[in-house]
């Protein structure tokens, strides 16, 4: 079983891979980097935006550290970044050491895999991990509240769930609002703008077994759909499902 | 029964009291207002320090509305408010209509209030509130995790608990992180620094019964012993105990 600085060394010396299952029991993050000029509104839309965006650790400018795995280096311990300019991904390098710059501000924020374990620990099946696929993930047509120059539609994950285990799932997931909590919504995926389940806008899709309903949550992801509608000129981010694994035991997170 | 909006009315027509026991029911918030330029450094000593500085609100520069009580005006529905230069206390008026400016920003932050009420539904006796006093405030040994240029010392408020239900206290209040969540010490004043618990830095004595006790939570104070500390040119605060009283029923904070 790795541990997580284990993991973050084979990142460090070069594997780039998804990182579920990895270092099990350590809380994972998504990553976003931007400029000084644009973290303030980074932070408000985190604020205003708790439960796509729960802000885990925002680091001091240029700093290359976090509170959450204190020997890690966040240009070179994730397995894979991406680069985006002016709302446009330009690259998916290993690491990111020759674009640092001193104004970097790094976000690390909540992910859902920490519920993941929570729900199959209460007997909740988790149909992506069965069929060993990434989550689905899908752009809503409802709006975050926009925080200055930042602004963008609400990104949800979908986990097909047995109906007689959804009111479980709620309760396993209210509990942990630091990785996004209780889901936004059940069923009806109409009424979010959501035209096809097995079409989603980000990752796989995962098929349910007869008697699951759709149930969403909000999701990391929503930080890029903001980056990619408000186009700040720089920006770095974990590339999908390739997280920041941290040293903070997912129990951390899990509400009494 | 006064409503939010009533109160609100009273204080904008002059009333200056304490409004505790005011709109009871409704979450009632700390203030602290800066300039746009210390604006980054007081949202991240808040993500920071979320204990002591619960963020439930933060507006866009220049507005004088939240989304706590939309009909509400900052700059007048405060019963009373302080006025800080360079760190120094330099007024405590009962409206800063004259003193706004288009680069202010204002963090609403949770107060205790919210969990005094809870703490009474579960039968946990409120010394302070049986005693007619404002809860005693201390500041502590502990330094909060620094923002930018903002740091200062950790702020308590401490209750006499008789020693049967500090179970029940911590149960009550781990339950509201959002209004300052579980006690961050019990009994032992002296390891946080604090000499007799009967000269509190803040507030009023409170006496405790024989049995109790002292209970320590943190406290929205602590954003003020950071404006001492840290000396920003400019700030507003409520002044103690004159809180603003929003719509928010307090059950909205209180998790599952």
């Amino acid at each position: 079983m790795l541990t997580p600085a284990d993991a973050r060394a084979q990142y460090r010396a070069g594997l780039v891979a998804p990182t579920s299952g990895h270092a099990p029991g350590f809380t994972q993050a998504n990553l976003v980097v931007l400029p000084r000029d644009w973290a303030y509104d980074m932070l408000l839309f985190g604020q205003r935006n708790p439960k796509p965006v729960p802000l885990l650790d925002v680091t001091d400018a240029g700093s290359t550290s976090t509170t959450l795995a204190p020997g890690a280096d966040l240009r070179t311990d994730l397995p894979q970044y991406r680069v985006w300019r002016d709302g446009e991904l330009v690259d998916e390098p290993a690491e990111v050491v020759d674009l640092w710059r001193d104004d970097l501000v790094s976000f690390l924020i909540g992910c859902s895999f920490s519920f993941e374990r929570a729900l199959l620990d209460a007997g909740v099946p988790v149909r992506n991990i069965e069929q060993g696929r990434n989550v689905s993930m899908y752009r809503t047509n409802r709006e975050c509240r926009p925080a200055g120059r930042l602004s963008g539609p609400l990104v949800v994950s979908m986990r097909p769930i047995p109906a007689s285990l959804v009111a479980t799932a709620v309760q396993v997931t209210v509990r942990m609002p630091r990785v996004h909590g209780a889901p936004v919504h059940v069923g009806s995926p109409e009424a979010l703008g959501i035209v096809d389940n097995a079409q989603p806008d980000f990752g796989d899709p995962v098929e349910a077994e007869p008697g699951d309903v759709p149930v969403y949550w909000a999701c990391g992801v929503t930080p890029q759909a903001a980056l990619i509608a408000s186009r700040p000129p720089f920006a770095i981010t974990h590339a999908p499902g390739h997280m920041f694994v941290t040293d903070v035991p997912d129990a951390v997170y899990r509400e009494p």
